[in-house]
């Protein structure tokens, strides 16, 4: 098994893959990651304070990390999936699945991830890694429930036996669209609740706005043709109601820092990890835009971060629409 | 506007009233809780650090509150109700609608609150308001929204006006039944929130934990007749997420002491409040038995609470189950 990135949940994708009996090869980009893992059996930047076992190894070399390998996980940061999957191209042999692990939507193209890799790589089965996952607790081994989507059930299947053990359980979901909406939204949505509660406006305010959010997720899941009911699910409710409610969370964590008055720049400055709501909340909104569905939680997200907007004004704007049916 | 039941909830539905321009009268049970509103404008015991405003009057007369009053709203605790409304019964006039506020299934009868007043007081007009509702917070006039639903439209909107103002946002459903059975599982869903995180078993399990709870909510919802959607609102997701994720939920705090060891009467020995899961737990494990639908998540909790379970076997059992489709 091939493991594509080197961040924390890359690693921990390894963990549980090798605790599922798989040898996995991770490939990352720093090298200084991958002789970290080799040689000391961690990942002291990304994901601090786990052992890995050994049979874990890492490498910076795509065509090393592919060679033998069943499959690939990708989980790469969202910006930067597409330049990854053209230089993974050449080394994917025919059949051989990928497994989308990457949570986000590209700014440039407005695309999902597997959207991303359909355009690139078209004939590689693929199917979706999602649901409420913080890396480090998945790495201690802490229970931890996910979906697996693909139109493939059989591909899907194959996944749920290659990752799932006794506190990593798959379940399986034939709508990968909707995993991926709801994987993206959910960080914009993450970001909106910090700026909630760092305002101090309340719990009430908070679920009120997971609730609204999770309607404008299933408005733009809707739109692209996937199901409802997904959205109930632990791709959806469930990723969302982690990353809306722990100051693990980065995008929460962002947010909670917007709401307490600081600026977007001062709070990404120096970040080595990727904060994905930030890229996906300009990338949502155009989306809605383009497919004409309101979603004035994300909107709000991106007038915050990339429009200078005042935290009160939008605020002010989100309890003033009109009164509606649910 | 009559406000039944002087406890945290119905306290801060009168200043909710008063805000949007009723006069509210609210009967209270005791005596102390009603001549604190009435003489020092304040309900120290259940909505302690909150002053009231004068126009807000209490008393422990059935008769004196339903004088003149154009709706009832009904926030006494579940197993009360029955006893409530057949006492309420001869002062409600022909036509005058009530509006359930309170959550949870009767234990001796599995019955909604709805399914409770349509049996003593088939006639009378009636709505349902649920929601993600801190009393405290909404007191001190933080942004709230909720579900006002009822099969009749018109009701519904009334109710909306008579209740809604800048901060406060009602949003509109037909489908009553839905709202409280979301109102009722959320409580003892809650309760098991707070064994996980007592345990230590990470905000991971507390999200899938959250996310197959809405799963067996929507489940019970079904067979009673609820249409999917509704879960989603803010009466099933919305209160769900407020109360798994927070320690002001007294059903939450009762998991977390469990959790961590406490026994369930060491920890409700005391209490003025209600933990309406408690009773809650039986009467939905029960209901799913009747209506044979799987709810392992209640049925948990039922056997913590009641059956001297152990919480390291239920969630194991939990965690054995085999896997499934979402």
């Amino acid at each position: 098994l091939a493991v594509i990135g080197g961040g924390a949940w890359g690693t921990a994708l390894a963990i549980v893959a090798c605790r599922a009996g798989a040898i996995p090869v991770l490939w990352a980009r720093d090298p200084d990651v991958a002789s970290s893992i080799n040689e000391r059996h961690e990942n002291p930047i990304f994901l601090p304070d786990v052992g890995l076992d050994p049979e874990i190894t890492a490498t910076t070399d795509l065509d090393a990390a592919m060679v033998g390998a069943e499959a690939a996980l990708l989980a790469v940061p969202a910006q930067f999936l597409r330049a990854v999957i053209e230089r993974l191209g050449p080394y994917l042999r025919p059949g051989i699945p990928i497994l989308q692990c990457a949570k986000g939507i590209e700014t440039g193209s407005l695309k999902t991830m597997s959207e991303v890799a359909r355009e690139i790589i078209p004939s590689t089965p693929s199917a979706v890694l999602s649901g409420p996952t913080f890396a480090a607790e998945v790495a201690r081994d802490l229970p931890t429930a996910v979906t697996i989507a693909s139109r493939d059930a059989s591909l899907g299947r194959s996944f749920m036996v290659a990752l799932g053990s006794g506190r990593f359980r798959p379940y399986l979901s034939d709508d990968p669209i909707g995993a991926e909406i709801g994987g993206a939204v959910k960080n914009v949505l993450a970001i909106a609740c910090g700026v909630v509660c760092g305002r101090g406006l309340g719990d009430n305010a908070r679920a009120a706005l997971i609730t609204r959010g999770l309607a404008e997720m299933v408005r733009l899941g809707l739109a692209k043709g996937a199901r409802a009911e997904t959205f109930r699910g632990l791709s959806g409710l469930g990723d969302l109601v982690l990353t809306c409610n722990a100051a693990q969370s980065r995008n929460y964590a962002l947010g909670l820092a917007l709401g307490r008055g600081e600026s977007p720049s001062s709070v990404l400055q120096g970040r080595r990890s990727v904060v994905e709501g930030v890229a996906t909340s300009a990338a949502v909104t155009r989306l809605a835009a383009r497919l004409t569905i309101e979603m004035p939680i994300s909107t709000m997200v991106d007038a915050l971060l990339h429009r200078d907007a005042s935290i009160d004004v939008v605020i002010d704007m989100l309890l003033s629409r009109p009164y509606r049916n649910e």
